[in-house]
């Protein structure tokens, strides 16, 4: 099942938690509290050079300082029109300098991207999008940039019974149109972040539409508080790549009940990247507790299909 | 599969809609969309003569005035803890009387009753609670309160590749501990009202705890947005009995798709109970609209188990 994989400490961490939890004695946990929670940037997508989803927003911008010019002098749209990388890159810069003021206009702006479209006009969006974008560095389409190996880990937890659901700080409805096609994982299983929405109604028609707020910011500790919402239930399998993931790994195990973490580690260059900024905190947690780290250059034979 | 249903209009509406969308035709939907959501105070169990959510408050609240002798003298504390049902009766003729003193008292104590529970807390207090407590009039446990012929229905549409959900005005984790006992449906599909939750951690643990306060009421114009934010598809099928489900059941008809509406009406004095007060603006716009009225009287051979 997990062809991608290698044969190391970490394929055979995932083997025995699946063996342990499906076969009769103490640890046993029946099929419906089998359930996995993966955080998606980084952990089962390509998340640099930057995340998937802010490109997506950049060309909302752009598209939206097109229809109305009076946005093309306006930070950030104007940046997004002229595809001015560098404004981008400096409020970066900037925000790791304590200055977070092009950050807070580039942060602030994108609720308004998407408000007042309805959910199914998004969807649409976000379907084309994808449709047509190609990751930058890698030269591939981003809906070829998820991760072969996790791909097949997604399968092989379901065919054992698993219940596999997306946490990720990334907005829920940018992924839901494109998690069956690359994952394979349904609509109500993708947890994320939200923007608030509403309710509207004519005589003859129902909608429901995006506010120009934010609802949820799906990470660190509130990815638990979303889990439970959604599921109602504590996973036993929690997989992720960086701070913002240590409770929700931690989460994973309840009291006198089994566990497996998987951290995700970037030390790929070659075939990916190799990174580890906003992971340190969850890199130091994994070695401490003995969590398991999927090594992308020694664990896994491909990155992607 | 409908064996307490009789052979009436509505019950062959609900045939209909199912050949329709489940053989190859204009109409056809593929089991993925194949979403059917219901409401559950007095749609899926007995709501009279007050919801089984504000007996176990009740409870709660009484629970919490004997281990704090200083919340005896304090209302709502005070009449839960008397078992004083004058008080809390004359709070909702006060409250039609246009005086929500009372009331107001008893809604904001509400959420006080499981705050700084954890989640497991709750549930096993809610268990509990099911396998002692019966319905004051009907006299059979509350956990055997749900209408037979509703269950049949779900489990016949689930058989035709539904998936059923509760999309309720009451607690969603209230209803979670019971729901999978009497309906079958499991925590992950079921949507309703919420408390605010928060995620704490020490070294050794990790929980999710209640707050003092709600995050959402899930009536009215909320229900199409909670079903949206926790599905991603908007049903084909929906179930409700009063006006709180009138944006639920509308919001099943999308642009160019066949729907079903049911509209439970309560009128089997003998059986159940006979009330529309509620449900005014539901049953005029059933009768407009051509939604299936669910009569409990005439269309069910039997309302419970």
């Amino acid at each position: 099942m997990l062809e991608s994989w290698n044969d190391t400490p970490t394929r055979t961490a995932i083997d025995d938690f699946v063996r342990l939890v499906t076969t009769d004695g103490p640890d046993f946990v029946p099929p419906e509290g089998r359930i996995a929670t993966f955080d998606n940037d980084g952990t089962l997508w390509a998340e640099k050079p930057i995340p998937i989803q802010l490109d997506f927003t950049l060309y909302r911008m752009a598209e939206m300082a097109e229809a109305n010019p009076g946005l093309q002098g306006e930070q950030p749209w104007k940046a997004a029109f002229e595809k001015d990388m560098k404004w981008l890159g400096d409020a970066m810069v900037k925000h790791y300098h304590g200055d977070d003021g092009d950050l807070g206009l580039l942060m602030g702006a994108v609720p308004k991207t998407i408000a007042d479209l309805t959910v199914d006009d998004y969807h649409r969006e976000v379907t084309e999008f994808f449709e047509r974008a190609d990751h930058p560095v890698l030269k591939r389409p981003y809906r070829q940039c998820g991760y072969q190996p996790m791909v097949e880990l997604l399968r092989y937890l379901e065919g054992n019974g698993f219940t596999t659901y997306i946490a990720s700080g990334g907005d829920r409805d940018f992924m839901r149109p494109i998690a069956g096609h690359i994952y394979g994982i349904p609509p109500e299983r993708i947890i994320g972040s939200s923007q608030a929405i509403e309710y509207q109604e004519t005589e003859d028609a129902t909608d429901v539409l995006y506010k120009s707020e934010m609802e949820f910011f799906d990470d660190g500790p509130t990815k638990p508080t979303r889990i439970w919402s959604r599921i109602g239930r504590r996973p036993i399998l929690a997989g992720g790549n960086s701070n913002g993931d240590i409770q929700m790994l931690r989460f994973a195990r309840g009291p006198g009940r089994p566990a497996l973490r998987l951290l995700v580690l970037h030390d790929d260059a070659e075939r990916e990247f190799d990174y580890t900024a906003g992971a340190e905190d969850a890199l130091a947690r994994a070695a401490e507790k003995g969590w398991s780290v999927v090594s992308m250059k020694d664990d896994w034979t491909t990155v992607f299909a």
